[in-house]
């Protein structure tokens, strides 16, 4: 283990972290907030502890596989770590956990908040409390496309022959332009959004806030009641397509820009995403309707949102789902578990893998029907590899493995059931809002401080799917 | 596919069934219960529909693995349909959906009762559904030893190397002495749990039922309070054994009487199962006496039995677990989706299936550590072929899928969380009680008609390993 080479790339992410902490700074001298030092002291304690590891460290030529889960998941600790200093030194937190909390919530896009008057925050540490969504959704691009691949975990980049994806075995410069071309769609697509939110009538603080938000499918939103403060039609609508946009493949949408629009009706997955999505509405919106009889745009808009947000895992409310028949929380709770698109910024066990398994199913009912056949999992032409639908299922059940132990570990520390629940499948699919005490109209501000340490380590383990994470707690990893 | 043969098998087994409901005759005269009209009846209907069916089709020499799926699920679904009959006919059901749920329950051996007054059952039809458990029970373990593995499902014998399993194409006379064997260790448990409950002061009506809901892991009990009504500590414990052995792989026990007591010992499955059991027991003892501080040997039995009975799929209740705090019956919920070994008679996922993710999980981290070499996942010193890993793999996403959309399907009906999650997961499971309505001291009597159905058919998909009823629901299974 080269923990120099380690620690010498955490060096340079904490720089990069602490200039990135000077962005608010406009909008604190702005809006007169006031917390102006707390942000220009945060941002010189990170880039200056992030110099002294540069300089104390050496940077290793060569990242072995070994030294990559490391970087990834001390990467994510670290950022979350010195993120949570603005929190800290402005007062808006009043414990380190509640400020950690937050921050790992905001890299990791899940937007799970401990803050009950999110207005009364000062406008820097609120932007910024935003822009750790975006940082974090860049990340996460970086991740899903270069990273976890080079590391063997995910497996779904594997098969996806089309996509300018690497296998090699080193950072390959064509990984290096691929990730210059998705961070193009990504930025390309913040600015659309922003300024149509602006057209809709926010400002730009809200409007870009709003984006980061959307974009990261994070869910922070800088008001109290979430999207619901912003009651426009146009606005909802707007953030409705570009929630979808988020959870779906960011390597699409640039293909589509290259060959037109048939690019999506041409990939499976992408389909069964606005399959789910539309059959969940329509599901919603007969539940929540068939009761009262009142059909309405709002009816609709308000089924067609809360679906579209928690199942990209991005959170934003615009209506109490609490207030809905069971059957209806049930719908999302599942939805949490599905999740974005591979290559997204959205998180849950990702529909690539729900459409995997499917498919996995049927080859095995085949299988016994004809069981002298060698019957494989087929997407369209492509045989899919024996060892990515063993990985498909092996991190399946891990993950359903990891949501029921949770679940009994935020249960012994006395919640109820849509609490412990909602909790998990909302942190581990990096969600945000869950159920019962933490639900849409609640936030995680009264959980007790070893169920938000505990619960911070899901939203990691859910963002670095699993083994990333799981593989530092092996003895054998440190060996040698 | 050649319906006659599978329907000449129907026949036959309608023949016997008929037979056996003429078992509990003796019983219905001593009480003079006067139900023995309804069962005569009932049994002359049964055997001479099963006649007819024998005399109008043929037996087919080489049943064909395509027939053997419609065998097995009609087979139980056609001895749940006539074994109604006496529930009927003797007026203790209003509807013939209750009669069907409760016997259904019964050959499943889930245990889940629509009755709220047991004990007002004439004795005769009390026995019957007893005597439903047990043969059901003897059915499961021809069914675990022969003729799943004939059709490619469970691939748990698979690996077995040393059971005395067969992988052959067909029904060897090996496997019928293998059955006869293991139907020999079921029927002299039986004795001698019979014989334990009496000198423990039941009587033999009483001791055969409670033995027959053990054996099986049913749960039917006779008394409206289930075990609590047979408060003896003796008494309790005794269940206590006897649900774990009926939880064991039976091969085990016949080859204890050979070999010695090693045979648990050097069992792999058997080790993890009492693992389970007895820190599940440790945890809700230590949840259900901490807040009270009273320790006592009754707390230690309530803790021991319950998660023995639930996690053996058994269902007995001695005490009202929904009263505990939320996270002992979260455990207890999650100790459903465990169940009992393979090759017992318990339902569940299996120990064997949990015990091989947990395997697969540590074999795909030292992947990652070491991305060139092949590790397979190894049990003792026997590796465990890939087919099979994925077969595990792919039964157990299976099954929680099917768990979260059928827990859907009974929120849509309108029921809340506890209930539909525990439903779900008991019937499934074959355990019996759930949660929320269907708790420990409730029954399914009020469950809507629809939401009947569907536990049934629940019931059976857990009891035949999903594969095998979901195969006939394929357009495929029934061309050419």
């Amino acid at each position: 283990m080269d923990l120099r080479g380690v620690f010498h790339l955490q060096g340079w992410l904490l720089i990069f972290l602490g200039g990135a902490m000077l962005l608010p700074l406009p909008f604190s001298f702005y809006y007169q907030a006031g917390d102006w030092a707390a942000l220009s002291l945060s941002a010189a304690i990170t880039s200056v502890t992030g110099l002294v590891m540069t300089r104390r460290t050496r940077l290793t030529r060569d990242v072995r596989v070994r030294e990559g889960f490391a970087i990834v998941t001390f990467g994510w600790l670290m950022a979350s770590m010195f993120g949570a200093l603005p929190f800290m030194l402005s007062g808006a937190t009043a414990s380190y956990t509640d400020a950690f909390f937050e921050t790992i919530s905001g890299f990791t896009t899940t937007g799970a908040t401990i803050f009950t008057d999110i207005e009364a925050l000062p406008r820097g540490v609120l932007f910024w409390r935003s822009l750790t969504h975006w940082l974090g959704g860049m990340g996460i691009i970086l991740l899903s496309l270069a990273i976890l691949p080079f590391l063997g975990v995910g497996g779904m980049q594997l098969y996806k022959a089309e996509v300018p994806g690497p296998i090699a075995d080193k950072l390959t410069p064509r990984v290096t332009e691929t990730a210059k071309i998705l961070w193009a769609v990504y930025i390309l697509l913040s600015a659309a959004e922003t300024g149509l939110l602006m057209m809709g009538g926010l400002d730009l603080f809200d409007a870009l806030c709003q984006t980061f938000g959307t974009m990261a499918t994070g869910g922070f939103s800088t008001k109290n009641a979430s999207i619901a403060a912003f009651p426009s039609p146009f606005v909802q609508w707007v953030l409705i397509v570009f929630m979808t946009l988020a959870g779906a493949n960011f390597s699409l949408h640039y293909r589509v820009v290259q060959r037109g629009w048939r690019v999506y009706r041409e990939d499976r997955e992408f389909l069964v995403y606005i399959a789910i999505l539309a059959g969940s509405s329509v599901l919603i919106y007969l539940l929540t309707t068939m009761p009262t009889g009142q059909h309405s745009e709002l009816a609709v808009r308000n089924a067609v949102f809360q679906v579209v947000s928690i199942q990209t895992t991005t959170g934003f409310i615009t209506v109490d789902y609490e207030l809905w028949p069971f059957a209806g929380q049930m719908l999302l709770l599942l939805l949490m578990f599905v999740g974005g698109s591979g290559g997204s910024t959205g998180g849950g066990m990702k529909v690539l893998r729900i459409y995997l398994l499917g498919k996995f199913v049927l080859a095995e009912l085949n299988r016994l029907l004809h069981p002298h056949a060698i019957i494989p999992v087929r997407v369209r032409q492509h045989t899919i590899p024996r060892e990515v639908v063993t990985n498909v299922l092996g991190f399946s059940v891990l993950y359903i493995v990891i949501f029921a132990l949770g679940t009994l570990a935020i249960a012994m520390m006395g919640y109820d059931m849509p609490t412990s629940f909602g909790a998990v499948a909302a942190t581990l699919g990096n969600v945000g809002p869950g159920l019962g005490d933490v639900g849409a109209v609640d936030n995680y501000g009264a959980f007790s401080a070893a169920g938000k340490w505990l619960l911070a380590f899901f939203m990691l383990l859910g963002r670095l799917e699993l083994y990333t994470v799981l593989i530092l707690f092996m003895p054998a990893y440190w060996r040698r």
